[in-house]
């Protein structure tokens, strides 16, 4: 190992043997954590070339379990958000792919942030379940053309101790070990084809473009040196996403979208990335072909009645899909206002996802309870007109105790200006195994 | 830490108050290893400012006992050097400078390397004692001029445990650590003044001279800047210093030098040293005035009778002066010749170094026993012509289990060349508070 440690110091390259000795020596704990931590420092330093990326990923993914995905027919595709706030696309992507004949398998994670993960989101569908054998998710799967269980502990074992010991010595913020980290597991899950939406902007992790673009560079190049067809959208996070951050409310969102009444950014979203799902498992010649396959679908009522089918499969309640008061519903609901008169010139993503977190929908730590009812519900968005009294968000409130706090940092989030302001875009660029395409 | 680290990391200068927190957290333990490293490597690649390596230096000296030299009259001086091959200049210089009034409290030890240490080496002498109480130690150095005792475990732990984790995680290799740990040391060990021998070549820490002078600077910049008048001098280790490698075989070396017959690169580089440490205590004005002093206590015998009420005040047997057979006796000696004539080009200094150790000099693990007799005398150093059956040197046997091993590595060592090739400079330059003198 120390071996291994000066030659990365000194910028050399890591070849398969060393890396897969890093890993499981990592992992079996015969390769100590003061050792570990400095390989990623002089990985922060000297980086890790495709190759040497492509062969930690691969180590890691196959440290646990490798989810067999064999038994479903046909190219399977899965989308990973790099994580935005309120983001709402996996809960229309999946029935709305599956919709058109792409099966698609997701494991998902609960996590902490804003708001809950998928799992949750979809747990506030009464009686919906992520408990399922292996052998009935892969036959929903085959039926249903979707389903969705929760993770494992045993996914990429040694991904989770080697990010626990990045988290705490400053060696997250490097591009080979973000990207080996997140596409480890997904390779782990056992999806053909990989699309991946890499946010950039306020609200996501990595806040420039240039460095948005490079993640998906590495995460795509990743995915096809190891054999699995990915694709990288990058797309704006410098406002949340659609109006609803919180549980039950995204999920009242995904319906309308799926209905084709939802809001205007995150519906072309899931037509974008959806289109790239076709693409990737070559169900679409382009992404224009792509897209008016699902255009259609959403325009027939397919993807609906898909993800009824999916909710029913998975032991939920499809009701909800026309009766929205059978979501959970919070006790109050709050209008909040500026004051002031303008144009929405930027509304603070990370800040407005706080905002739903202290109100109880999103997780602080890992114990934090997930309330499913609450959260918020914007008006306006950037490029919009506000009058001084109008309510630019709703809060659902159950728990008041930060009430206060909530209003006044939300209200801070919020930038208005005396002119309008050009809105941002919403997709920047694809990256595929031929290369960079800058959309803007 | 975790702050600290990032700030590094990126560059940051670290204050004081940080720097005390981390030598604290990390001799407690509060601070665990796979921070401290990420941390080391983190500065392996973006350095620290003078200001930085002096707070470290002092935080480490002080994480342990701080000698306390005050009851000995005058500007105590000790004298470090990083480290060669056959460098007798310690048991040369204590006795040379102390009979020119200047006090020498020396506190010494065993290490690994091709030779023992300072203490292994006296120890050659029967009867020498390191053990003495530490008022004994002070009353010694005020009657006798110079006395010397062995290092205990409690001087700078933080430095020696920072060191034993930079060895496992390739961190080793950066100047402020390197400066910072070797001056901790002497900081602790409560010298006035400090003169440093930074070795620069092949049988060196130091491989090159710019890394070499930048290592004299960083020490010099640590020990001024804390308080210690430091003085280096930056001297070549292309090839063996003097002829003997070896421990009994240096105490004869040390004792024809201050007799005035001692090789002329040791002599000349004990003077140069000496001459320093003079200047650095204000017991002379300049170096050359220096000379002059130390010269004279040769000449008249004076250096060689400090030596001889040394070694009597530590219980040794002074009669070694007149009878060299009184020093441990090896049971064997053997030529090495080359077969071949010509002029010595070079002589590869560790090789050399690991002859000696393997004969059993020096210590190749922490429990390896040293034969105090054994060893090297060369008879030919770089410059010299030889004939093709002349010995370019004698072997000091007791162990014959790696004679054959040992024969042909030295001559291998050797490199000879049809015509005669300068020989290297022996010193390259001095760096004071006041800047870099270059000699060369």
């Amino acid at each position: 190992m120390y071996d291994i440690i000066h030659k990365k110091r000194d910028g050399g390259q890591l070849n398969k043997q060393e890396i897969a000795y890093i890993v499981k020596g990592f992992t079996d704990g015969s390769i100590p954590d003061y050792q570990m931590s400095a390989l990623s420092m002089a990985i922060y330093f000297q980086g890790m070339s495709a190759e040497e990326t492509a062969e930690l990923t691969l180590s890691m993914a196959q440290s646990g379990d490798m989810i067999d995905l064999s038994g479903i027919n046909g190219n399977k595709v899965d989308k990973h958000s790099t994580g935005g706030v309120g983001d709402t696309t996996t809960l229309v992507l999946l029935p709305l792919v599956a919709s058109v004949g792409v099966p698609v398998a997701k494991l998902s994670g609960r996590g902490l942030g804003h708001t809950g993960g998928t799992i949750d989101k979809l747990e506030a569908i009464p009686g919906f379940s992520i408990d399922m054998p292996q052998d009935q998710f892969v036959a929903n799967v085959n039926k249903y053309g979707c389903a969705l269980i929760g993770q494992t502990g045993s996914v990429a074992p040694a991904d989770k101790k080697l990010y626990a010991l990045r988290d705490v010595t400053a060696t997250v913020d490097t591009i080979p070990l973000i990207a080996s980290s997140i596409m480890s597991k997904k390779i782990a899950s056992g999806a053909d084809s990989i699309v991946l939406d890499v946010k950039t902007g306020d609200g996501a992790f990595m806040k420039t473009l240039d460095g948005s673009f490079e993640l998906a560079k590495a995460m795509v190049d990743i995915g096809n040196n190891v054999g699995r067809n990915t694709i990288g959208v990058i797309s704006g996070m410098e406002q949340p996403l659609g109006y609803a951050i919180g549980n039950a409310l995204e999920v009242q969102e995904a319906i309308d979208t799926l209905r084709g009444v939802g809001p205007d950014d995150l519906a072309e979203l899931c037509l974008v990335l959806g289109s790239y799902m076709l693409v990737a498992t070559d169900h679409a010649a382009n992404a224009e072909e792509a897209r008016q396959m699902l255009v259609d679908s959403l325009q027939s009522g397919k993807a609906l009645e898909t993800f009824r089918s999916f909710i029913e499969a998975q032991g939920g309640n499809p009701a909800v899909i026309d009766d929205r008061t059978l979501l959970p519903q919070a006790k109050r609901q709050v209008a909040v206002t500026l004051g002031r008169a303008g144009y929405v010139a930027e509304i603070h993503a990370e800040e407005a996802g706080t905002c739903a977190m202290l109100l109880g929908a999103g997780r602080e730590t890992k114990d934090s309870e997930v309330d499913l009812a609450v959260g918020i519900v914007l008006h306006k968005k950037v490029g919009d007109a506000v009058a001084a009294n109008e309510a630019i968000a709703t809060l659902y409130v159950n728990d008041e105790s930060r009430l206060t706090e909530v209003i006044s940092r939300l209200q801070a989030a919020y930038v208005l200006t005396d002119e309008r302001q050009p809105v941002q875009p919403l997709i920047y660029g694809v990256v595929t195994k031929s290369g960079i395409e800058r959309f803007v």
